[in-house]
């Protein structure tokens, strides 16, 4: 397939737009603001092993789409936690993937792989169970050039910033390693994000432990609620000392809570008693998420919001390979009523910058755009997770942009855990906003040469000062 | 109007590759796994009464419009159940019909008649109420020819097979007919379908009277829970042998239920006292799905979940008319957390097979492509009732298929009572998915061969593996 | 740009129709049975103020897309009720409008005004910040001529009726010198709409002193739950005098409750003492839905509900600036068990019309579409507010046309307080209908003349027949 056009829309007028447009952006540095890569690999750059065990078995878009038809995550190289064996060998799992490869015609894994393959790559051989082992073999070759290697890679992808995620009990090694080789810290190229859920949400494992582990960190008095906030206030200046421009918050819902002091300390004692209800830990992640937004007005640090994932559906999944390997699932989040409580303290203060996202498209048009539209705190994060596709991209601009227009959006976001994808998923992203705004200038609602600067604005200067990167 | 390129895209590039996409779609035979065809139509196999009386008056889509513009349904000859007097002369009926043909612009029904007209019936005039006579006249006297009894058009449709939908409480008995006219029986083209809701919905009429009757039928004493099981059982039996390879559930949410089997018991024993309330008529539902995915890995029955109708909703409608006349409407339906305790018990078991339809549109891409993709036993049902239409079948794709693939769908299934409106329900779907994956091909995300498979699998294969038929 | 295809498909076929399509509805005279013209402009014939004053100030769509970048309202010249002081200087409000203008890239708002300078007043400078006071002065030159007064405008914008929005504490002096100089009255061209909100909602500010108002007006003893109905009636009437075919409600929700006259007066005399809850104030505003169409049955005049505004959501803006400028967000909106008590009374009524509005585009197919297209009484308005916007128009046609059809829809209504963007407005929904259809036509759903009289009854029949102007 000719790949140049790309998901461009196929009516030649808009068309000869959309490429326009897309050239001015295809070459903008990748500003990365979010996201989940293993600092790791940038840290030590070691090779990447083989292809399997690079793009299959840590892909849960991948894994969860066999086991939907029953391929088992086993078979596929993800890691038990239970003793049960999983297979490890790389050209099996491959094959076994190869053998699948139908499934995914028209979803965005579909084009994220053959897009890496063919760039990253420079393997055009379609795959398929015939293929399997070809495609293998050319990707493992490359794979042990230098030029494979992370930070060769980082180079050659044009990534000018890559924040990862890390909680505030990591020691933040390795960005320490990364700010020594000259590639991290404040202002470097790769940083981290605060996301503290593991502290904050009673209902996550080990939470009190954590707590403590918090207190031993920062060296304060953590089984009191003035000394948890103390350490947490202590742990952000070392995230931004190591880089960080903001805080992640992955919360069940977006409820807010107002809570005294005095109320906020009973509950957080109540918690570390082992006492706290299921509404409880609802109320103090609602409470803490106000005392992240007075942090973060005193810091500075941006704060991003994830809600509305139901984490760990998939009990089996969860109980033989643990999280984040597909089993969670969205559910209906609700952003007016819960998010009034902070807005009413802090919404209107510019100081404050808050990037909302969603797994709930519903929200885009009812409730989002007119909460972005209004508050001078608010902007929008780009389409999440089961949403970070190229119709849901497109229905997102087509949701939002009316009442919130382009300058309240905060920039594509890959979020992902593969490495190799993210070129790939910056590119679908301008690609879907080159075929939005073709169809407003092809449709007269804008000229040429604004559609011209948004499209710059979107793939490169909004993230970057949205996000102070 | 020229209709070969009838729903295809406009722009000239998809147009094509839907033109020829389709061609490899039109000639499959269809394959019908869920409707409410009455068997005794195909066996008697008598012709069809007066145009009116098989086109108008059953058609609840046709009168609920007529009657959201003030045309009464008795006007329109739907039986009253109130001894109102209600119209039975066919000509009168069709003339008022075509009177408000023009309320029928931009929806399904104009389609499906108007192709109904011209490629059933050979009636290529167009309707207005100065050509309803002739139009009338033209169909009556096809109906009157033998090519025209229900046998005949199921062969000219190319109907390889077609489930009706049975109550435990029918005997059956047309579809032994069918079956010793070599029409029916396993393997069959006319088979049944297991729809148990007038037995374990305790909020349906009759409910009490329903479950004594089953323990007639079956032998078994329904009095107690354990032989209201085995009765269930028992007539899932007789299905089977009618040709059944799936059971229906219409409950009014998706909501599943884990008990006890004593406390199940209980609650069984209060509904037949009358004693019940309308949350323990929920959670008996919600208990009975659980109760009936397990007798599906057993006896092998593909379960489907028809949730969110609140029926009756036009109180004045069902008291004057009865049930199942256009007085129902939807509602939102949530499915993440009500299917939760079914899919933690048997979600991941490949010998299960769930159906999930939906008559909100909402839960697309939040919560059923999700869960589908994600969960070994669960597939998507093809868009339902009022969104069986082409709008909702593009906007379906372009919803579930990124994070549920084509393969997590189990194809078109018409739902109809109405026979004739067969052949066009599938073709429409057929040239809506063509015109979805032409757009793929056009914007060069899946090669050409690779639509034309899935053309034929979403048309053809699918619903026959899906639906084990 | 080339403004004379604005909005339509680009593909030249569907483009070709749309043209011709819209040239038939292009001049039909505009009905707009909804808006928040201040009748004094009308009744007074005064020439309008500043450019600033005219288009900046008052149109909470541009002040909130600047507040939600840091823009103060104060600083765009909305006024404060605090004692701040607020800008007044219309140059130096536009000049800072003109430096934001690109934030309404993609925005209805950057359509209706550019439209508005270019066809009101003829001036096709682009706006920037360098251009601001040549669009400035060139405005302000025509704002002074005659043919820019009110009236004149008026007769210029084709506007066949208009209706504005009165409370029952209005005099309706402004209607009355309408009247007086042959504008306004019973089948003027300047009408009203009893909007009865304040005397109606508890927690509205002042209710119990606006229902002592009421009783002053009318001679009526509103202390009692019998007066206060009888003062309604007499209120109802006199706008009925002056020309009103139709009622407004602006609840939180669109629930509607019955109950016994005894329980609303307990009732009504629960909130006169001012000890009705939060619960209490909604079961009267759902109770008085009832009265109210009771009412519309007896005096004809047409319903329209437009629930799902949380008011004031943003407090601060409130506080600093009162109602209406910008501070509401959408919510969920429920409608199928919320109308069910009103559609058993009085749902099958031919007699009754009611308009239903929603913020909430979800229930467009869900639940709008299947209650207008199956209750005598029910219609769907034009989508509003936040959703009165291009890619909207286009989605309600695609959401609600199948299930109800075009002639269940009552007409766009423009709902502005902004006179000169009244013709843009109705333009540009003839324009996405112009396009709507033509994809009808193109895809062969829809033959090019039928096409050709809906378009004409959408942009003008439907309007004057439904809200009976």
């Amino acid at each position: 397939m000719s790949r140049a056009d790309l998901l461009f829309p196929a009516e030649p007028t808009q068309r000869g737009i959309a490429r326009e447009l897309y050239a001015l952006a295809k070459n903008q540095p990748i500003i990365s603001p979010h996201g989940h890569i293993d600092p790791a690999i940038l840290a030590e750059d070691t090779p990447f092993p083989d292809p399997a065990q690079l793009i299959i078995c840590p892909d849960h878009y991948v894994t969860r789409m066999l086991l939907s038809q029953g391929v088992s995550p086993a078979s596929l190289g993800v890691p038990t936690r239970t003793g049960e064996p999983y297979e490890t060998d790389g050209r099996t799992i491959w094959r076994r993937f190869a053998e699948h490869w139908y499934l995914f015609r028209g979803t965005p894994s579909r084009l994220w792989l053959e897009e890496t393959f063919a760039n990253v790559f420079g393997v055009t051989t379609r795959l398929s169970p015939d293929t399997a082992d070809e495609v293998y073999d050319a990707i493992a070759a490359k794979l042990a050039e230098p030029e494979f290697r992370p930070r060769a890679l980082f180079e050659r992808f044009n990534i000018e910033v890559l924040a990862t995620t890390e909680s505030p009990l990591d020691d933040l090694g390795r960005h320490a390693k990364l700010a020594a080789d000259g590639w991290g810290g404040p202002g470097g190229r790769v940083v981290t994000t605060f996301r503290p859920d593991n502290v904050v949400d009673m209902e996550f494992d080990n939470w009190a432990d954590n707590v403590a582990r918090l207190g031993e960190i920062t060296g304060d008095d953590t089984t009191t609620y003035h000394g948890y906030l103390a350490a947490l206030r202590s742990r952000r200046q070392a995230f931004i000392a190591a880089g960080a421009t903001s805080s992640d918050h992955g919360h069940l819902t977006a409820r807010t809570v107002l809570l005294d002091e005095p109320d906020a300390a009973k509950l957080f004692e109540k918690g570390l008693r082992g006492e706290a209800t299921e509404a409880d830990a609802e109320t103090f992640r609602g409470h803490m998420l106000v005392e992240f937004a007075k942090m973060s007005i005193e810091d500075g640090l941006v704060m991003q919001l994830h809600p509305g994932a139901v984490r760990n559906h998939n009990t089996w999944l969860y109980d033989t390979h643990g999280r984040d390997v597909g089993g969670d699932i969205p559910r209906a989040t609700e952003y007016v009523y819960n998010l009034l409580p902070l807005l009413e303290k802090y919404g209107n203060d510019p100081r404050l910058r808050v990037v909302l996202y969603t797994l709930d498209e519903d929200t885009f048009t009812r409730e989002l755009a007119p909460l972005a539209g209004g508050y001078a705190s608010l902007f929008l994060g780009a389409p999440w997770w089961f949403l970070d596709s190229p119709e849901v991209l497109r229905r997102y601009r087509e949701a939002v942009t009316e009442t919130a227009g382009f300058y309240n959006t905060a920039g594509f976001v890959d979020d992902t855990r593969a490495f190799c994808s993210i070129p790939v998923r910056h590119d679908v992203s301008r690609r879907i906003d080159a075929g939005f705004l073709a169809r407003l200038v092809a449709e007269h609602r804008l000229p040429l040469d604004e559609a011209a600067e948004t499209i710059v604005d979107l793939a490169y200067r909004l993230p970057k000062r949205i996000f102070k990167l």
